[in-house]
Protein backbone atom coordinates (compact mmCIF):
# COMPACT_ATOMS: atom_id res chain seq x y z
CA UNK A 1 0.00 0.00 0.00
CA UNK A 2 1.15 3.79 -0.87
CA UNK A 3 1.96 6.19 2.47
CA UNK A 4 -1.81 8.04 0.66
CA UNK A 5 -3.49 4.78 0.74
CA UNK A 6 -2.89 3.55 4.06
CA UNK A 7 -3.31 6.86 5.57
CA UNK A 8 -7.37 6.78 3.78
CA UNK A 9 -7.52 3.67 4.73
CA UNK A 10 -7.10 4.42 8.87
CA UNK A 11 -9.49 7.63 8.27
CA UNK A 12 -12.38 5.23 6.15
CA UNK A 13 -12.09 2.78 9.04
CA UNK A 14 -11.27 5.46 12.11
CA UNK A 15 -14.14 7.29 10.31
CA UNK A 16 -17.17 4.24 10.97
CA UNK A 17 -15.75 3.53 14.53
CA UNK A 18 -15.49 6.65 15.70
CA UNK A 19 -19.00 7.57 14.08
CA UNK A 20 -20.40 4.40 16.29
CA UNK A 21 -18.58 4.86 19.28
CA UNK A 22 -17.51 8.62 19.88
CA UNK A 23 -14.03 9.44 19.60
CA UNK A 24 -12.64 9.64 23.22
CA UNK A 25 -14.18 6.02 22.90
CA UNK A 26 -12.20 4.60 20.27
CA UNK A 27 -8.53 3.29 20.91
CA UNK A 28 -5.90 3.92 18.01
CA UNK A 29 -4.93 0.26 17.93
CA UNK A 30 -8.62 -0.54 17.66
CA UNK A 31 -8.64 1.73 14.34
CA UNK A 32 -5.51 -0.02 13.20
CA UNK A 33 -6.69 -3.60 13.45
CA UNK A 34 -9.76 -2.51 11.73
CA UNK A 35 -7.86 -0.99 8.57
CA UNK A 36 -5.03 -4.00 8.50
CA UNK A 37 -1.85 -1.55 9.43
CA UNK A 38 0.50 -2.64 11.22
CA UNK A 39 0.12 -1.58 14.80
CA UNK A 40 2.32 1.35 16.06
CA UNK A 41 2.43 2.68 12.51
CA UNK A 42 -0.21 5.21 13.40
CA UNK A 43 2.14 8.11 14.30
CA UNK A 44 3.98 7.84 10.81
CA UNK A 45 0.62 9.36 9.39
CA UNK A 46 -0.69 11.67 12.31
CA UNK A 47 1.07 13.04 14.88
CA UNK A 48 -1.08 12.52 17.33
CA UNK A 49 -4.83 11.32 18.08
CA UNK A 50 -6.02 15.21 18.61
CA UNK A 51 -4.19 15.49 14.60
CA UNK A 52 -6.36 12.35 13.62
CA UNK A 53 -9.10 13.94 15.43
CA UNK A 54 -8.94 17.04 13.21
CA UNK A 55 -8.03 15.35 10.35
CA UNK A 56 -12.13 13.25 10.72
CA UNK A 57 -13.45 16.36 10.63
CA UNK A 58 -12.74 17.19 7.52
CA UNK A 59 -12.97 13.39 6.06
CA UNK A 60 -16.65 13.38 7.18
CA UNK A 61 -16.99 16.48 5.89
CA UNK A 62 -16.12 15.62 2.53
CA UNK A 63 -18.48 13.10 2.83
CA UNK A 64 -21.24 15.87 3.22
CA UNK A 65 -19.43 17.89 0.35
CA UNK A 66 -20.02 15.22 -1.92
CA UNK A 67 -24.24 14.75 -0.67
CA UNK A 68 -24.06 18.37 -1.14
CA UNK A 69 -23.70 18.30 -5.10
CA UNK A 70 -27.17 17.49 -5.82
CA UNK A 71 -27.68 21.26 -4.54
CA UNK A 72 -25.98 22.36 -7.34
CA UNK A 73 -28.58 20.06 -9.77
CA UNK A 74 -30.11 21.98 -12.27
CA UNK A 75 -32.66 19.50 -13.22
CA UNK A 76 -34.87 20.49 -9.70
CA UNK A 77 -36.17 23.57 -8.80
CA UNK A 78 -33.89 24.84 -5.59
CA UNK A 79 -35.92 24.32 -3.29
CA UNK A 80 -36.96 21.18 -4.55
CA UNK A 81 -32.91 20.28 -4.44
CA UNK A 82 -32.81 20.90 -1.21
CA UNK A 83 -35.41 18.39 -0.03
CA UNK A 84 -33.76 15.99 -2.24
CA UNK A 85 -30.86 16.46 -0.60
CA UNK A 86 -32.05 15.70 3.33
CA UNK A 87 -34.22 12.95 1.98
CA UNK A 88 -30.94 11.50 0.50
CA UNK A 89 -29.81 10.92 3.79
CA UNK A 90 -33.04 8.44 5.09
CA UNK A 91 -31.49 5.29 3.37
CA UNK A 92 -28.00 5.78 4.99
CA UNK A 93 -29.12 6.15 8.37
CA UNK A 94 -31.76 3.31 7.71
CA UNK A 95 -29.14 1.12 7.05
CA UNK A 96 -27.36 1.77 10.44
CA UNK A 97 -31.13 1.08 12.14
CA UNK A 98 -30.63 5.09 13.34
CA UNK A 99 -28.32 4.06 16.11
CA UNK A 100 -25.37 6.92 14.36
CA UNK A 101 -26.91 10.57 13.56
CA UNK A 102 -24.34 13.41 12.36
CA UNK A 103 -20.85 12.66 12.93
CA UNK A 104 -20.10 16.02 13.34
CA UNK A 105 -22.66 16.66 15.54
CA UNK A 106 -21.23 13.84 17.69
CA UNK A 107 -18.01 15.37 17.71
CA UNK A 108 -19.43 19.10 18.95
CA UNK A 109 -21.17 17.28 21.62
CA UNK A 110 -18.25 15.56 22.66
CA UNK A 111 -16.09 18.74 22.65
CA UNK A 112 -15.92 19.03 26.52
CA UNK A 113 -13.22 16.13 26.50
CA UNK A 114 -11.26 16.70 23.36
CA UNK A 115 -8.62 19.13 23.03
CA UNK A 116 -8.88 23.26 21.80
CA UNK A 117 -8.30 22.88 18.45
CA UNK A 118 -11.67 20.56 17.35
CA UNK A 119 -13.84 24.00 18.34
CA UNK A 120 -13.24 26.08 15.57
CA UNK A 121 -12.84 23.58 13.24
CA UNK A 122 -16.29 22.18 14.05
CA UNK A 123 -17.23 25.99 13.71
CA UNK A 124 -15.77 25.80 10.05
CA UNK A 125 -17.55 22.52 9.01
CA UNK A 126 -21.24 24.04 9.62
CA UNK A 127 -20.37 27.16 8.38
CA UNK A 128 -19.17 25.14 4.99
CA UNK A 129 -22.80 23.63 5.77
CA UNK A 130 -24.42 26.86 5.92
CA UNK A 131 -22.60 28.24 3.03
CA UNK A 132 -23.89 25.44 0.68
CA UNK A 133 -27.41 25.61 1.63
CA UNK A 134 -27.25 29.08 1.66
CA UNK A 135 -26.77 29.21 -1.66
CA UNK A 136 -29.85 27.05 -2.57
CA UNK A 137 -31.92 29.13 -0.54
CA UNK A 138 -30.58 32.12 -2.16
CA UNK A 139 -31.23 30.57 -5.53
CA UNK A 140 -34.76 29.31 -4.06
CA UNK A 141 -35.53 33.68 -3.24
CA UNK A 142 -34.06 34.62 -7.06
CA UNK A 143 -36.94 31.80 -8.62
CA UNK A 144 -39.00 33.23 -6.28
CA UNK A 145 -39.75 29.81 -4.23
CA UNK A 146 -38.90 32.03 -0.73
CA UNK A 147 -40.20 35.29 0.38
CA UNK A 148 -38.52 38.37 -0.23
CA UNK A 149 -38.04 39.00 3.41
CA UNK A 150 -35.93 36.01 4.20
CA UNK A 151 -32.12 35.96 4.85
CA UNK A 152 -30.93 32.73 2.82
CA UNK A 153 -27.44 32.29 4.87
CA UNK A 154 -29.87 33.08 8.15
CA UNK A 155 -32.03 30.86 7.23
CA UNK A 156 -29.29 28.07 6.13
CA UNK A 157 -28.00 28.41 9.61
CA UNK A 158 -31.79 27.47 11.38
CA UNK A 159 -32.24 24.17 8.66
CA UNK A 160 -28.84 22.49 9.96
CA UNK A 161 -29.32 23.73 13.25
CA UNK A 162 -33.12 21.58 13.28
CA UNK A 163 -31.84 19.24 11.16
CA UNK A 164 -28.66 18.72 13.78
CA UNK A 165 -31.84 18.24 16.18
CA UNK A 166 -33.80 16.09 14.30
CA UNK A 167 -30.41 13.57 14.07
CA UNK A 168 -30.39 13.87 17.62
CA UNK A 169 -33.59 12.61 18.01
CA UNK A 170 -33.82 9.86 15.35
CA UNK A 171 -31.16 8.00 17.59
CA UNK A 172 -32.97 8.77 20.73
CA UNK A 173 -36.44 7.11 19.10
CA UNK A 174 -34.44 4.85 16.92
CA UNK A 175 -37.12 5.80 14.54
CA UNK A 176 -36.89 8.03 11.13
CA UNK A 177 -39.96 9.72 12.47
CA UNK A 178 -38.12 13.15 13.43
CA UNK A 179 -36.49 13.16 10.29
CA UNK A 180 -39.66 12.87 8.56
CA UNK A 181 -40.94 15.66 10.63
CA UNK A 182 -38.47 18.04 9.86
CA UNK A 183 -39.03 17.73 6.29
CA UNK A 184 -42.80 18.29 6.28
CA UNK A 185 -42.26 21.39 8.69
CA UNK A 186 -39.13 22.47 7.26
CA UNK A 187 -40.67 22.30 3.78
CA UNK A 188 -43.82 22.84 3.98
CA UNK A 189 -44.28 25.93 6.76
CA UNK A 190 -40.99 27.49 7.16
CA UNK A 191 -39.55 27.43 3.34
CA UNK A 192 -42.56 28.98 1.25
CA UNK A 193 -43.32 32.14 -0.14
CA UNK B 1 -25.21 13.30 56.28
CA UNK B 2 -28.44 10.48 55.55
CA UNK B 3 -28.10 8.29 52.71
CA UNK B 4 -30.96 10.31 50.85
CA UNK B 5 -28.62 13.24 51.62
CA UNK B 6 -25.48 11.25 49.79
CA UNK B 7 -27.01 9.99 47.19
CA UNK B 8 -28.34 13.37 45.86
CA UNK B 9 -24.89 14.85 46.29
CA UNK B 10 -23.03 11.88 44.26
CA UNK B 11 -26.07 12.68 42.09
CA UNK B 12 -25.41 16.43 41.88
CA UNK B 13 -21.97 16.85 41.50
CA UNK B 14 -21.90 13.63 39.02
CA UNK B 15 -24.44 15.69 36.80
CA UNK B 16 -22.19 18.64 36.30
CA UNK B 17 -18.78 16.44 35.56
CA UNK B 18 -20.70 14.55 33.25
CA UNK B 19 -22.68 17.45 31.58
CA UNK B 20 -19.07 19.24 30.73
CA UNK B 21 -17.01 15.74 29.77
CA UNK B 22 -19.57 13.21 28.52
CA UNK B 23 -20.44 10.03 30.43
CA UNK B 24 -17.82 7.70 29.01
CA UNK B 25 -15.27 9.80 30.07
CA UNK B 26 -16.22 10.71 33.72
CA UNK B 27 -14.75 7.95 35.86
CA UNK B 28 -16.42 7.14 39.13
CA UNK B 29 -13.60 8.06 41.67
CA UNK B 30 -13.21 11.83 39.74
CA UNK B 31 -17.33 11.66 41.39
CA UNK B 32 -16.97 10.60 44.48
CA UNK B 33 -14.04 13.08 44.93
CA UNK B 34 -15.70 15.93 43.95
CA UNK B 35 -19.03 14.76 46.20
CA UNK B 36 -16.78 14.48 49.22
CA UNK B 37 -18.22 11.11 49.68
CA UNK B 38 -15.27 8.25 50.34
CA UNK B 39 -13.85 5.60 47.73
CA UNK B 40 -15.68 2.62 47.54
CA UNK B 41 -18.70 3.55 48.37
CA UNK B 42 -20.36 3.84 45.08
CA UNK B 43 -22.07 1.01 44.84
CA UNK B 44 -23.90 1.59 48.69
CA UNK B 45 -25.90 3.51 46.41
CA UNK B 46 -25.66 2.49 43.00
CA UNK B 47 -25.51 -1.03 41.41
CA UNK B 48 -23.89 0.24 38.42
CA UNK B 49 -22.60 2.68 36.41
CA UNK B 50 -25.00 2.38 34.29
CA UNK B 51 -27.57 2.81 37.52
CA UNK B 52 -26.20 5.86 38.02
CA UNK B 53 -26.31 6.84 34.06
CA UNK B 54 -30.05 5.44 34.19
CA UNK B 55 -30.70 7.54 37.46
CA UNK B 56 -28.84 11.17 35.53
CA UNK B 57 -31.66 11.01 32.98
CA UNK B 58 -34.01 11.25 35.66
CA UNK B 59 -31.96 13.65 37.82
CA UNK B 60 -31.43 16.20 34.39
CA UNK B 61 -35.21 16.03 33.21
CA UNK B 62 -35.67 16.60 36.87
CA UNK B 63 -34.15 20.06 36.61
CA UNK B 64 -35.69 20.58 32.97
CA UNK B 65 -39.31 20.02 34.66
CA UNK B 66 -38.27 22.50 37.05
CA UNK B 67 -38.05 25.41 34.62
CA UNK B 68 -41.09 24.21 32.80
CA UNK B 69 -43.10 24.82 35.67
CA UNK B 70 -43.06 28.53 33.59
CA UNK B 71 -45.20 27.01 31.03
CA UNK B 72 -47.81 27.02 33.59
CA UNK B 73 -48.11 30.29 34.89
CA UNK B 74 -51.26 32.16 33.69
CA UNK B 75 -49.92 35.96 33.66
CA UNK B 76 -48.78 35.14 30.08
CA UNK B 77 -50.39 33.60 26.74
CA UNK B 78 -49.54 30.55 26.29
CA UNK B 79 -46.77 31.70 23.30
CA UNK B 80 -45.24 34.20 25.27
CA UNK B 81 -44.71 31.69 28.43
CA UNK B 82 -43.37 29.35 26.24
CA UNK B 83 -40.74 31.72 24.58
CA UNK B 84 -39.93 33.29 28.40
CA UNK B 85 -39.53 29.36 28.88
CA UNK B 86 -36.38 29.18 26.38
CA UNK B 87 -35.18 32.52 27.22
CA UNK B 88 -34.80 31.15 30.68
CA UNK B 89 -31.75 28.99 29.66
CA UNK B 90 -30.24 32.10 27.57
CA UNK B 91 -28.09 33.05 31.20
CA UNK B 92 -27.29 29.06 32.20
CA UNK B 93 -25.73 28.26 29.07
CA UNK B 94 -23.40 32.35 29.23
CA UNK B 95 -22.07 31.42 32.57
CA UNK B 96 -20.80 28.41 31.55
CA UNK B 97 -19.49 30.14 28.50
CA UNK B 98 -21.48 28.11 25.71
CA UNK B 99 -19.41 24.86 26.18
CA UNK B 100 -22.27 22.61 27.71
CA UNK B 101 -25.70 21.95 25.65
CA UNK B 102 -28.63 19.88 26.60
CA UNK B 103 -27.12 17.17 29.12
CA UNK B 104 -30.02 14.79 27.82
CA UNK B 105 -28.58 15.28 24.22
CA UNK B 106 -25.63 15.07 24.82
CA UNK B 107 -25.53 11.36 26.95
CA UNK B 108 -27.86 10.76 23.04
CA UNK B 109 -25.18 11.82 21.26
CA UNK B 110 -22.95 9.29 23.38
CA UNK B 111 -25.29 6.28 23.20
CA UNK B 112 -23.46 4.49 20.68
CA UNK B 113 -20.97 3.70 23.83
CA UNK B 114 -23.46 3.21 26.19
CA UNK B 115 -25.57 -0.13 27.60
CA UNK B 116 -29.06 -0.48 25.75
CA UNK B 117 -30.82 0.35 28.24
CA UNK B 118 -30.09 4.56 27.78
CA UNK B 119 -32.42 4.62 24.46
CA UNK B 120 -35.31 3.73 26.09
CA UNK B 121 -34.83 6.25 28.66
CA UNK B 122 -33.54 8.93 26.71
CA UNK B 123 -36.26 8.19 24.06
CA UNK B 124 -38.83 8.55 27.12
CA UNK B 125 -36.91 11.94 28.32
CA UNK B 126 -37.67 13.63 25.42
CA UNK B 127 -41.62 12.48 25.35
CA UNK B 128 -41.71 14.13 28.54
CA UNK B 129 -40.25 17.19 27.39
CA UNK B 130 -42.65 17.19 23.78
CA UNK B 131 -45.76 16.86 26.47
CA UNK B 132 -45.12 19.60 28.32
CA UNK B 133 -44.42 22.06 25.41
CA UNK B 134 -47.28 20.28 23.38
CA UNK B 135 -49.76 20.82 26.12
CA UNK B 136 -48.78 24.73 26.40
CA UNK B 137 -49.88 24.91 22.00
CA UNK B 138 -52.96 23.12 22.50
CA UNK B 139 -53.22 25.94 24.57
CA UNK B 140 -51.67 28.36 22.00
CA UNK B 141 -54.25 27.06 19.56
CA UNK B 142 -57.39 27.28 22.09
CA UNK B 143 -56.20 30.90 22.63
CA UNK B 144 -56.65 31.47 19.08
CA UNK B 145 -52.15 32.07 18.69
CA UNK B 146 -51.76 29.28 16.85
CA UNK B 147 -53.56 27.91 13.38
CA UNK B 148 -56.43 25.66 13.77
CA UNK B 149 -54.33 23.42 11.17
CA UNK B 150 -51.04 23.37 13.64
CA UNK B 151 -50.99 19.59 15.19
CA UNK B 152 -49.94 21.08 18.98
CA UNK B 153 -48.07 17.58 19.40
CA UNK B 154 -46.43 16.91 16.40
CA UNK B 155 -45.21 21.10 16.34
CA UNK B 156 -43.97 20.25 20.04
CA UNK B 157 -41.42 17.52 18.79
CA UNK B 158 -40.74 20.13 15.75
CA UNK B 159 -39.75 22.90 18.59
CA UNK B 160 -37.68 20.45 21.23
CA UNK B 161 -35.61 18.91 18.44
CA UNK B 162 -34.62 22.11 16.61
CA UNK B 163 -33.98 23.57 20.14
CA UNK B 164 -31.68 20.53 20.55
CA UNK B 165 -30.58 21.46 17.56
CA UNK B 166 -29.76 25.30 18.43
CA UNK B 167 -27.97 23.58 22.04
CA UNK B 168 -25.40 21.98 19.65
CA UNK B 169 -24.53 24.65 17.82
CA UNK B 170 -24.05 27.31 20.68
CA UNK B 171 -21.73 24.66 21.68
CA UNK B 172 -19.57 24.50 18.31
CA UNK B 173 -19.86 28.32 17.90
CA UNK B 174 -19.25 29.46 21.79
CA UNK B 175 -21.74 31.57 21.31
CA UNK B 176 -26.08 32.65 21.86
CA UNK B 177 -26.42 33.37 18.35
CA UNK B 178 -28.17 29.79 17.38
CA UNK B 179 -30.52 29.97 20.27
CA UNK B 180 -31.82 33.96 19.43
CA UNK B 181 -31.84 32.71 15.74
CA UNK B 182 -34.24 29.69 16.98
CA UNK B 183 -36.20 32.08 19.14
CA UNK B 184 -36.59 34.29 15.86
CA UNK B 185 -37.49 32.25 13.62
CA UNK B 186 -39.65 29.48 15.75
CA UNK B 187 -41.45 32.20 17.29
CA UNK B 188 -42.11 35.13 14.31
CA UNK B 189 -42.78 32.58 11.68
CA UNK B 190 -43.39 29.05 12.61
CA UNK B 191 -45.71 29.27 15.81
CA UNK B 192 -47.88 31.93 14.27
CA UNK B 193 -51.69 32.05 13.54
Amino acid sequence: MTKETTKTRILTEGAQIVHRKGFSNTGIQEILQAAGVPKGSFYFYFKSKEEFGLALIDFYFGMFAQKMEVLRSSELTPLKRLREFFHSFLSFFEQRCFTVGCPIGTLTQEMGSLGEAFQPRLKKAFERMRAGIGTCLEEAKAAGELDESVDPYEMADFVVNSWEGALLRMKAEKSPDPLLLFDRVVFDQVLKR
